[in-house]
Parts: C-alpha cells; sequence; structure tokens
C-alpha cells in the first residue's frame, strides 16, 4: 500500500479549485435600455442559485471523500485511478452549472441543462461509492475501524444515487422542482449524521 | 473531536484560489479612436482599487481564520460545516469585486455594486465571527489558551461587523467614500494588534 | 540536498490546477435560430472529448511525477530548475486543449490543433523522462531501492515518447485517428504496472 | 514567533495559482478570410513570449521566496503582514502580461504594456529585498545560518533590482529590446548559484 498524503493533498486541492472557480460563472449583467442596475443584479438569480447549489454539492463531497479517506489506512494502485477519476467527473461540475446559470427560466432549454447537471452530480456520487466500495473490500480501510462504523458509512451514501435519480427523472417534467431537489439533496449530505461529541462522551 | 490538518489546509487553498483569480477580473483595455494606451489602462482605476480592497479584505479575512484555529485543538462535524459556509461567501466576493470594477463612476449602477459588495463583506464577517463563537461555546479551544486572550480575539472582531454596516448606509449616500471606508477597513483589520515579540519577551 | 516537501507541494499544486481549469475552455453553446438545447449540447462533444483526453493524460503526467519523486531522497538545484520547466509544459496543456475543442471538426484547422496537441504532450513527457534520468544519474535516488525497481520505472517511461512521435506523424494525415490514439495512450499510462499488494504479499 | 507551515502553504498555493492561471491569457486565435490555422497558431508568439517570461519570472520569484523562508526559524506579526504585500503583487502579474501578450509589436501600445509590466516586476522584486531585509534585521533567521550565507542570499538579490530598474528605462526607447531583457533577467535568477552537493562534498 502506498501513503495516502499525496493523495489527499491532490484531491483536496482539485476539490477546492473546482468549488473556487464556480464565482466565475457570474458575469457583471449587461443592462437593457432603462433597467437599473438593481433589476439587473437581481435577475441574476439563476446563476445565484446555481452557484449555491453546486457550492453545497461539491463541498459535501469533499466531505465524503475526507470521511472515506480518513477510514483508511493507505491507498493502492487501483484507488489512485480510480479516485483520478471521480476527480475528473467533480472538476466537470462547474460546466453544467453555467449552463444552469443561462439557462434556467428558458424554458425549453432548462430542461436540458437540469439533466445534463443531475447526470453529472450522480456520476460523481457514483464513483464515491465505487471508491468507499473498493475500498472496503480491498482490506485499505483501518483496523480500528469496526463494523457498525462501516455500515454508518455505507449506509449513508446510497440514498444520494437514488435520490439523484430521482431528480433526474423529475426534471425532464418540473426542471425547476428538480432544481430545488437538488439544494435540499446538498443541505441533507452536508447535515451532520451525529454529533462526534456526543459519542466520544 | 476531528483533526484540523485537513480543514486548514483546505480552507487555505480556497482562500488563495479566491484571493488569486481576483486578477482575472482586470482585462485589458479596449481603446476608443485616438486614446492612447496610456489613458487606456490608467482609465481602468476602478479595476485596481476592487482589486487591491478584496485582496486586502480577503487576506485580513484568512489571517483572522488562521488566529482562529490556531487557537483550536479540533475539529466538529457542525464546525466544519459552518466552515464551509464561510468559503461559500469568501469564494463569492470576486463577483462583487467585478461589479465595482466595472461600474464605479457609473453614477446610477456603482451605488448597486458597493452595495453588494458591502453586504458580501458583512457575510464573511459574521461568519468569521459565527466560526469563532461556536469553537469558544462548543470546547474546541486549546486548553492553554487563557481568558485574556480569547477576550482580545473576540474584541478584535466585533468593531468590523459594525463598520461594515455603517460603510453599507454610507454608500448607500455616498458609493466612492465606502469604497475608500473598505480599504480603510481592509488595512485596520491587517494592523497587527501587538508584536509577538514584546509579548513573548 | 534539499527536502522534498515544498517542491511536492507546490508541483502537486500546479498539477491540481492546471488539471481543473481544463473545464474552463467549456462554454455555454451558443444555439442558432431553431437549434434544440440538446443538440446543442451534444454538438460540443470536440470539447468533451478534448476534456477528458487532458485530464486522463496530465492526471497519468502527475502519476509518474509521484512515483519520480516517492523514490527520491532529496532534491539539488538543478532538479529543482528542470521540475519548473517541466511545471511551466504541464500548465501550458490548457491551451492546445482549448485548440482541440474549438478546431476538431473543422478540416484545415484540426491538423494544425492536433499537431500542436502532440507536440505539447510530447515535450511533458520528455521533461518527465529527463527529470527522472537526472534523478537517478546524480544520486538523488533513496538507497533501498533496487536496480530492478529503477529499471522498472525508465522502462515505463520510454514507450510514450516513441508513441508520441507516432501519433504526432499520424496526426499530420488523420488528425481524429490521432486524438483517440491520445486517448489511448492516456489510459495507458493511467493503468497500474503491477497490484502493489502482490508486491508486497 | 509564530510557525511558518500555514505562511509557506499559503504562499506556495498564491504562486503556483498565479504561475497556472497564466495560460488563461492565451485564446484560440481569430483566423482572418483566407489566413492558415498554423500562420493564425504562429502569429500569436507574443502571447507564447509573455507567458514563458512570466511564468519563468514568477516561478524564479518563488524560488527566492523559498530561499528566504528555508533560512528562517519563524514568522511575526509584521513579516505575515509584508509577506500578504509580496503576494498581492505577484498575483497582479498576470495582469501586465496580458498586456504584453495582447499588444507586443503594435507600436504606440507595446512601450506602455512594457513599462507597465517592467513596474509590476520591480514591485515583486523589491518587497522580496524587503521580506529578507525584515527578516535578517528582527531575529527571524535561524541560529545556523553564519553571516557568509546570508551574503550570499542578500548579494543575490541586489543586482535583479537594479537590472529591472535598467530594463524599465530601456523598455521605453526599446520595448521588444527590455521585453528579451526580461526574458534573459529571469534565466539569471533561475540559474543555480552553486551546485548543493559540492557544498555538501
Amino acid at each position: 500500500m502506498i501513503g495516502m498524503g499525496r493523495l489527499e493533498a491532490f484531491s483536496d486541492a482539485v476539490f477546492a479549485i473546482a468549488i473556487t472557480i464556480l464565482v466565475l460563472e457570474l458575469s457583471v449583467p449587461v443592462l437593457n435600455a432603462g433597467e437599473s442596475a438593481f433589476t439587473g443584479v437581481l435577475g441574476e438569480w439563476p446563476s445565484y442559485l446555481a452557484y449555491v447549489i453546486s457550492f453545497a454539492t461539491v463541498g459535501g463531497f469533499w466531505l465524503e471523500h475526507s470521511a472515506i479517506t480518513e477510514h483508511m489506512s493507505g491507498t493502492d494502485v487501483s484507488f489512485t485511478r480510480l479516485n483520478l477519476l471521480l476527480l475528473m467527473v467533480v472538476s466537470f461540475v462547474p460546466f453544467p452549472t453555467k449552463l444552469i446559470a443561462d439557462w434556467l427560466g428558458d424554458e425549453g432549454n432548462e430542461r436540458v441543462a437540469v439533466t445534463f447537471y443531475g447526470l453529472a452530480l450522480l456520476a460523481a456520487s457514483a464513483m464515491i461509492s465505487v471508491l468507499w466500495r473498493y475500498a472496503s473490500r480491498h482490506d485499505l480501510v483501518r483496523r480500528d475501524i469496526d463494523d457498525r462504523e462501516m455500515r454508518t458509512l455505507s449506509k449513508r451514501m446510497t440514498p444520494s444515487l437514488v435520490l439523484y435519480v430521482v431528480l433526474i427523472v423529475t426534471g425532464l417534467l418540473l426542471p425547476l422542482v428538480a432544481v430545488f431537489g437538488y439544494l435540499a439533496l446538498a443541505v441533507f449530505i452536508l447535515l451532520p449524521v451525529r454529533k462526534t461529541k456526543t459519542a466520544t462522551a
């Protein structure tokens, strides 16, 4: 097994960059004749919404990734490659975010944007599950982690996969509803499972 | 409690990226017929001003964030989430910076830009206070930090919140004055409170 | 010899940024009159292809770079400079990636884009070989690495150089074939040589 | 004195980002009617030149910064602030780089671009000298560093300041000559002073 240090540092950097360049999607509104700057800035709400959802979602993915690597004692060559595949999907998220920002509210286009967005999040979420499954089946998990703790982490990851599929289907009919679903799901992933303090008390 | 290492590394990366991509807001001036390159470059002064203020402000936030985490012995699940919320606000700052850069000097628009900018800085500043309050009330502070040192840090953070509110109100009437107020406030946050060397002597 | 810590951290950061800003090349498609968003998004396939190839290739370069520095006990002033030269080439890759994304499918232009792209990858690959050769000839390799392990790493790097030359020549005649060749080569570099676990068993 | 860890990590990240986003300045050439892609790509030579010079220069600044912090035992509140000021100037470099890329070869404009560029590099170089002077006068240097080693580092930094002033003046008359001067100076900064291996032999 290879040390985790550099893999974690590299992954953290990619997550941090992907999350921070989301802001580059936001641009100064072009004001129509007679339009006030206030209305112009408010009119960009789909961009702000897309920014918040993607930030919360990628932030949640980062937390799940941290949880996985903290449970591991080391990595192997295959885990390192699978991890690169996850990073490729995570780094891609700013693109469908831009589609949402530009096309939300534009009937006809928004359905395509929302579906594409959902597929990207589903792919990232699936890759995180694959990483965890690979780690637990190939003896990369620390000895001091008991079965109950491992099942908790596994259970934690399954519902998001199902919910992403549900939201993708929803988005085909009701794009805006799906968008708020993605926001709710991001908040759900971010919500702490249990107080660590309680556990150590 | 969870180790601080990865939280600090991730936060540092986000702060560093947010501060460094500020330069992407600056673009080569489009010269009008007969305009010299020199005038064109000078005419971009609102962009340079916005760059300096945002760099100094986010740099100051990073220092405050470092001060907080250096006082802590570990993190818990809630602190980690609150920290992500702070990073979301800090990462957002380049957007209102662009608004200032584009709209300053353009009466009517500049008030909206300056107000929006102030609200973003206020939100970041408030989140830093929340983080520090959370850490001190949930027993995440190192045992060797005494009460006096904690009060110093707390006192240090309160005035910026008040001053941001004052500057937001000022900006509604006198946008340019508020902009220089933000610059002055950033310099104030950056000014060292006390010489560490004196303290250790 | 100088410590490797900061050189590794700096290199990791540059690799991570170069790989993550590849997504900035992707832009929201401008839809022609009557064109559906779905067709518009699908029509950007050269951008997605370029994204995937460059991500996989730079990811593979990062793995090779990690393998080299993990075999080393320290760096010297020349290695540090050669490493900066490698980073200069790696950081450049997003530009020819953009050329591929924009010009693929556009006969006449695509040959130039594909050739330029191949030259950049060849240069990066050659610099990685130079780094490894320099390290092994200037006594920067760890004492506990035996000759067989060093030869394995050396052998691993040679074929890519030859294959990049073959693909550059191919690209002059059949640009699209070369592009899929670059994808295949990236996958080849990424494929694990041997299971580390087997080796330690 | 405060630990150097986070200051180094943050500085490294800012240097790494500033150096890597230089590539964003390069854009796909817009081809005039009848112009071949090959000529179009070649015609962007000022962009490539600007990229190489800025990469080499900022890379050299990073090496000087590393040399300084490696000689130090810790930081204090003022050094940390001065360091932020250096980072502000370094992060700014991509902007005058863009001016060079766009305006070189365009008589009248190029002089402004080259002068602005030189002033930014002079400011960064001066800040590095200030940091080193501050560290050596405020007892932040490691005890095991002898006077000779400190003088070597000091001497190393002075000539670049003088040369930057000379090149700025040169650029007012002969912009293109100054540009190649900046390239030569970057290479000079990057050239290793002495083989570390010889020193330890």
